[in-house]
């Protein structure tokens, strides 16, 4: 392709970002893009791009296979009951590590690579996510979010640092406790009022037929979502993240986008293209 | 071409957007651009999504074959002597009418449709441009910059407005003088410490042999650009346009361009790759 | 008269400043005052020691009598309908000209030279007016107000700018449409929460009887104005000027006047004296 | 006089307003000023009218006679010696009482009655004038200026405070000392960088000869100043407060005038005319 | 006690800074330790010390002993009816320059020696307190607070200086009047939304049985607090002191304290310490 | 104790606390510190105490023997070369983790439960420290700083947040390197001008002696500190220490301090009495 196409290209995009000029879009990277270069690299620059043309990006993650590597290392078998880690002190140490210390480092160490500029932060740093423990006896150290404390994310913002979070709440009582990291971009996005939340999947969004990609649901609306997972069509995996796309819209998000975190550029076809990828709930 | 070839371009020009976020790009727009419709909205949205993605483009005018039109509409006819156009006391007043009140408006009102928000400005509004007539006694009110006062200008580009500015200066007596457009643009990409600034003309840029476009020069330091003068090998209509890119880059503009504005996107092209276009004059 | 009464005159304005310092006062300059050197330069003299006593003056201007001039230097014959120009394409180019390139330009240029700073805007920059063409088709291109956006006046003016604003307002479509100065005036009064609307008229006020000077009403409320319109004794070219206060007022500027522009500082002689002068219409 | 004139007087302050709009200017009140009631008023309102025309006015007063009015109820022997009063502890303790409690609050209460906003301060709030007692043995508390701590005025002047300064200092030990008022109004406008220092006096300026008021001398530079007083021309009284705006331009004041208090409107016949009155002395 | 001790007792008080950070606290200062030089030099500290650890204090005092004394010095005889000093005009005079020359000065003195910085106002710097006549004939120059202005006192306590405040007002026929100082530090409170008021008196605080120390009520509420002035077991000098406390917590202030001022560090006890001291009266 | 010592003791404070109000102090944490619990604790409400009185403490750690228990957990056997762990690819993965996902975490932990509010950062994050590989082949992924980018703290510190900092510096390729903690305290004091540098060590300080804890060296200037290295009185584990302290005075630190972390509010010992603790190093 010649310069001529390229520069044309770009022109199109200009519409796409005149709406999202200034507008915080709160994005959960997760999946099988934490894992391959190729899409960490691609994901990366997608987010220093909207950066750059004045999107504000916040990301959460969550650890992902990483805990589980480093688990086996140190001869901990990882541990899971309805679809949540059970996390002994033990293991919790090595959730606390490879989270803040590890994954959370690499994401922050990559978007600075493209030229942006990020800074890494957990639920602890400025008391960002207070939780608390679960009641369920079996989980140990696995909590629920009480309140965002999002007063260290505006001076950051506002002088243009991308906020990389990783999913680690702070209780009451000084101990940490893990969280489900879908869970908190949701609630993110609420509390710094987003325009979108977009959760990056290994899905290519929300299925009717999980056995058939063709049915692929482009749009739901709230009373769809909630009827959907009645009716069991939205089941599994995908049932807490409709739930957390559910609970950010009830609270002001604009827009929630399960996507299809596999496909190179996929935010920017999310945020650049009319057609867009994978499924949008709104309100 | 599918969307995701289209987010791949668009990754692509993050490098470039980088690095001229937030710098002031001062653009003499003329030619024929003022004249084809398709080039004019193409340059209109060049200027949006510079704005969109951070640049702050800074527009100045002149009136081209519109006022000949005009001039002709009212039975006066245009008459220039050295390259200037002779411009008695009926002349002006249609040189300001057609300047402010028709191209400078046209400019705006196009800027505008494309979702930007431009602000019209002439060298009377602010005091921004302050004038002497020219000692020669055939021209009438045609003038010099005396000074340059950009403080109108500060609080509207902060608040992302892009300033469309008219060569029209204003006399110590209050009388308005016309003044050649690639001046006003050159005077004020140094008042305000301008990155770039990009004169859009209807050549490839300086060519060592004028009947030959393949002669083009892509590059010219300060010292070449004197000597190529000295040696004729720039001359008439380029010799002042290379005059005002020399000044502007005495007084500190980083680097001037004299691009070809009849290649659409060609804003673009210069800015947002690597090639470029026309000719680069630099210290 | 010695520079001691001077001083005391002087001193006895203190009352009348202290209660106008830092109000905005939207004034609509139009009538003889247009006309008139001597007029013309009073009243910019009026207008910019109210700068500098720290009221912040709005000006708004039609084009008046030059229009006709241009049309008829251009052979097109000025046409009016119901007290409105009948304005078709090639008489929009002029008007817009004229307004805008000529006669904006002067009050500019007027009031810069007696030492204050204005700046001439339309409602195309910064997209200050929004307009619709009126349905009635024989017209033109007239228009209604549809949206003020007076984004771009707060900066300029809290930098101590004296907007001047030609009431050419901008369409959905793009074109330019021409509206009434005094109900642009109206408008932008209410959008900005101005003190005061001041109508500078070629009358000395609303007269109960046309042809009696002395029959001018002094003051009026909302309800009164209401009825001597119902009852007709307030008509004619009168009416158009008096529902625009109603408007202003009933959207919450504080007090309407319409005076004699004739009148040599007639807006000194408003604002800092107690008799005034013309008649004041307030809520 | 009519309206019509009033307002045209009005009219031609213009260029007196625009000239020293924002600027700062420190006067030392004292003399007749203080005594006569008329007087005193037309000071206030000259001081309102200054500041409601963008001029920053700051006021430096000392005690006047009322400081021996109430020696004299308390029984106590006012003492000079060298100009200068003999100030023991007893004495100090009224002087302190009525500058600060007395003269400084009619001043404030004076001005505020005008509808402008005074503070009243002291060398010992906000430790504005650190001073040290004078090495004369004789003198008791006298003290001369070390430093003047500026930073209390500016957060008042820029909220549009007229400050009214008492010439009391406070010493490192925590003593206060009694100033001379002159010195104090020149040293805060060197500190403050004003544009104008205005001792108001009971003298019509400096005289060439004092038994001569038409002697009057309307304009000194420094060199000239400094000749007068060596050769005795500028003596007595005068001598100190021609000193005193002699340091003041040394450190950067624009000019220093030396007026008659006694005429009503002194301040604005000073600033608002072009022939002023008394003397000026500049650099 | 050595260093280690010193410095844990340091550490203790975290909390208690911590609670208090950025609130602002009226003090009234009066009674014994207006006279008592260490109780004085204690209490300045504790002033200073409360705005080095980012407390907000502001200072209302009235005269006290010092105002007899210069009555009688002067041979005016000071009367008293209900509680209320008669305040004829020479009287006022006196209370004047004693209040504001006098009293408020050895304040800000005693607070500038400790390395703080204060600065003394009355109620007619800025228009602090606007105050009216009280009906009743007798008394003479003695006022109400009809409206705290206390727009003055913001940009002093956001640049860190601590208001000293003399409790006279300013009439709107611009005479002073002698104001009760509770009363004063009461709305001064109410105005500015202190988070406590504290008033330094000569006892334990509010005694069930006068005669018995150990009586000492520690906390009431609004309620019981009426209550006991109508069952009269609040009574005498301690009545208008508890209704002052009522009317400002009825305003919002959060926490009111009548504490014994002949304490050393009253003031650090009731802040930095969970006992506290006195009596506490809260919503 | 009772109340009134130690309120009476909080008095005495007062002059440290305003001789350090608003000043940056950098505090390396480290040694024995890391691992006691009585320590930490008490280390956490010294910085937590520092900063609710105003002082802007700034932490900086390394990793200890947190580290080394790690690699043996993953059997990797630490090794050490001339001081400096030589740090290969696999250690480098639990130096990252440690440091950043655990060290820096229990510190901001510690002190969020104090009560104050910390963030925790790294050389990563905002692109704090930007290191470059030492030449020497043998310890692998240990870097040297290059540039120390400070523009991330203002913001937090301005807003009352106190940095956690890890010793781990990102190099130009994207690699995480190692950094000797004691000399990224010293290089962070010096980027950001702070008044103090203080390294919590396990020595009483710089003994003359090494075997006589009575040979303490109280002060040192520059000229003696580079003396003593090169005479070897300074050696050892104590020469880097040294040398930083040294680089940090000649780039405009005040003071710097190595002390004894062991006793128990060791910082406010150095800060908040006279006699301070350990060696000071200043110029």
């Amino acid at each position: 392709m010649n310069d001529s196409q390229r520069v044309s290209i770009l022109s199109e995009a200009l519409p796409y970002i005149q709406s999202f000029s200034g507008r915080k879009i709160v994005i959960k990277y997760g999946g099988s893009v934490m894992e391959k270069d190729i899409l960490k690299k691609a994901v990366f620059r997608d987010i220093a791009l909207l950066a750059s043309v004045g999107v504000r990006p916040i990301i959460v993650h969550g650890g992902g296979p990483e805990i589980n590597n480093w688990l086996i290392k140190l001869k901990i078998k990882p541990k899971f009951e309805r679809g949540l880690r059970v996390t002994d002190e033990k293991t919790m140490e090595i959730v606390e590590m490879v989270l803040m210390g590890r994954v959370n480092k690499q994401i922050v160490r990559g978007i600075n690579e493209t030229g942006a500029t990020s800074i890494g932060l957990s639920g602890l740093d400025g008391n960002l996510i207070q939780a608390r423990k679960l009641k369920s006896s079996t989980h140990g150290f696995v909590g629920d979010i009480s309140k965002i404390n999002s007063s260290i994310l505006d001076p950051l913002i506002d002088k243009g640092y991308i906020p990389v979070i990783s999913s680690i709440g702070s209780s009451n009582n000084g101990i940490s406790l893990n969280i489900n990291a879908d869970y908190v971009a949701g609630e993110i996005a609420a509390a710094i009022n987003a325009e979108k939340l977009i959760l990056l999947t290994d899905t290519p969004g929300i299925l009717k037929d999980l056995n058939n990609p063709k049915s692929l649901i482009r749009n739901l609306n709230l009373k769809q979502a909630r009827k959907y997972i009645e009716e069991n069509i939205i089941s599994d995996g995908m049932k807490p993240k409709t739930e957390c796309c559910i609970r950010a819209i009830a609270q002001g998000v604009k827009a929630t986008h399960i996507i299809d975190g596999r496909i190179e550029h996929a935010l920017l076809l999310e945020i650049f293209t009319d057609t867009g990828k994978g499924t949008m709930i709104s309100a």
